[in-house]
């Protein structure tokens, strides 16, 4: 009350309290209470680049605050499991977490697409997705279901296609290869021969150096150059036509999202927007430097066959439709997604493809 | 007075003063003082995607303050020319501007850096070289010469590269070609014997229509197709190489910004980033739809061709070297800037231009 009575004398009282949201919510009446919540992640501090995200995140908000909004950061494990955010935010165990949502196709498919899937968009295209495309909207409607209200909060770029023992050549060399993948690649592989393992990232490096498994994808160049891949397989594929734009989000247990004053939330979509362009970014930056040290090393970078795509394509277009046969959901956000995404690819073609195929016949001809 | 009374009986007022900077910044004491800005933009409200990138950054500061810091928003000439808005605010006339870089070339060509120049970054790349790659840096040093405090906020993608009425099929047709552009783009360009013309947004279409001028650029489908050059040049080309990912940048002056608590100025960042990301969005979401319907209607999309492309690549660099000659400034920025540049290029030509391009082939051949 004496907060209110001070707002009123300086003539913004009726306005802050009603932009605050106060009467809406009446468990935060102030419009800018003091806050301590915590952030599970589904990252460890390794992968830096990525928990960096939500480190930037939070940063944000204590400094928009006056540092009277601080949220806590815990790294995987620490407090939840990596794999376990998107429950720990839903049941309210944590207010906040930040996650790749496919982690949870084993909950429902559509966690996917707010993350990435295959052939999917690039990260710029999951922004248009998300932001003008009606990606936000058809995504909050599933999360609902989950009470969490998920705000895009970094994306890695265009992953690699992994570590191989051996070359691919043709499609016939997938047969039988145990790879570490997991979620629909993994799917769309194993129609392929490929034996799908889910291993954790510490575990990689040891099952590849005894051979227990032939390849393994994880992220690209410079995270995975720190887990010392390239000491224990040879061929460095690409693209990783699984994760064209993986996005990471935040999330936040939404009857804590609801309890916040407009300012806040207001505070934590900015940062949230903050982060997530830091954080690509971030990554072009870091990436070309460890590709380089990689193939000096004498890395083998291999590109996949065009029909060794091509089967995959195939593959996953029926991964999509057996999953929409058993999802009405899937189908519901697929169908307009694949349709943006053929405008997208349709676009690109233009101007984005053209100019960067440009520039990248003067880099492989050092023109540049 | 009466502010710090309350916050200290809520037991945050000295780390509320502390944060805010008060003591270094006397002139605006309070941690949230009430704040009435103007921002004069360098685009007509018909820019609707370019203008609404201010429309969402004022959105989220007033949001975030409870609307005590409000930014009013002024379009192109209603209190500042266009051209202007540089000038506006190192003079203070405003406190704030929205606007290209690039148009100021005249006072330095370092400005086209803090935007596009030929050949340049796409706009992820320029993201990554602001966010990491020491640009922000660089161009900070610069803009404090101009007191002004620039921060990214939203980028076109990819431009188109103009309205011909004739072919372009060899460098020579370029010979003589009265042609609107400017800065950098008609520097290279005249070197072809192109004849740069700088006329406004408005009076594009009669000149082009009366033949006054043979060819236009002005920014993609979207805004393009507004403004109705298909009706009087049949030929649409690309890429437009002097705008890969121009940036669009907000100004404050730099003594109000300096004024600014931290909390505002950790606002005004987040803001820009969400209008930010959220223009480009916008773009690749409405430039599909208009290209469609520009093709539909008879414009004859066409490529440059290669020759064109490296005959205009060969003379920006001749530019660059003129500039670096003249300007020591410009040489310290580019010199890096390049190098940052190849390392970019390099590693798009893995995972980004691979994905890319079988998604563009899937397209071409309709299986997508």
């Amino acid at each position: 009350m004496q907060r209110r009575k001070f707002l009123r004398t300086t003539g913004v009282g009726a306005a802050a309290a009603a932009a605050s949201g106060a009467i809406a919510a009446p468990a935060i009446a102030q419009s800018a209470p003091e806050l301590k919540w915590r952030l599970a992640s589904s990252f460890p501090k390794t992968l830096d680049t990525i928990f960096g995200a939500s480190e930037i995140f939070s940063k944000y908000v204590a400094e928009a605050t006056d540092n009277k909004f601080q949220i806590r950061l815990f790294a995987a494990g620490e407090i939840v499991p990596g794999l376990q955010v998107a429950d720990a935010v839903q049941n309210g165990t944590v207010e906040m977490g930040h996650t790749a949502s496919y982690y949870y196709v084993g909950k429902d498919p559509c966690f996917a697409l707010d993350c990435a899937i295959p052939f999917g968009l690039n990260a710029r295209q999951q922004d248009a997705w998300m932001n003008w495309g009606g990606g936000r909207e058809a995504m909050a409607d599933f999360f609902k279901d989950y009470s969490i209200h998920a705000m895009p909060c970094g994306n890695t770029g265009g992953q690699m296609g992994g570590w191989f023992r051996k070359e691919i050549k043709t499609v016939d060399d997938l047969k039988g290869l145990k790879m570490r993948t997991s979620g629909f690649a993994g799917e769309v592989l194993s129609k392929l021969g490929v034996v799908p393992q889910q291993i954790a990232g510490g575990e990689i490096y040891p099952a590849l150096e005894k051979g227990t498994i032939d390849a393994a994808e994880w992220v690209g160049p410079y995270d995975d150059q720190k887990l010392g891949f390239n000491k224990v397989a040879q061929y460095y594929y690409y693209p990783g036509w699984w994760e064209a734009g993986p996005q990471l989000s935040a999330y936040v247990n939404l009857a804590k999202w609801n309890e916040l004053p407009k300012s806040y939330q207001a505070i934590l979509e900015a940062a949230a927007a903050k982060a997530h362009t830091s954080m690509l970014s971030k990554y072009d930056t870091q990436n070309p430097k460890a590709l380089r040290e990689l193939v000096a090393a004498g890395t083998k970078l291999t590109p996949f066959t065009a029909p060794v795509l091509e089967a995959c394509y195939a593959k996953a277009n029926e991964v999509y439709a057996d999953t929409m046969a058993k999802n009405p959901r899937f189908k519901k956000i697929y169908e307009p997604w694949k349709q943006f995404r053929g405008e997208e690819v349709l676009w690109f073609r233009v101007v984005e493809n053209t100019l960067d195929n440009f520039m990248a016949r003067l880099s492989a001809s050092n023109k540049i």
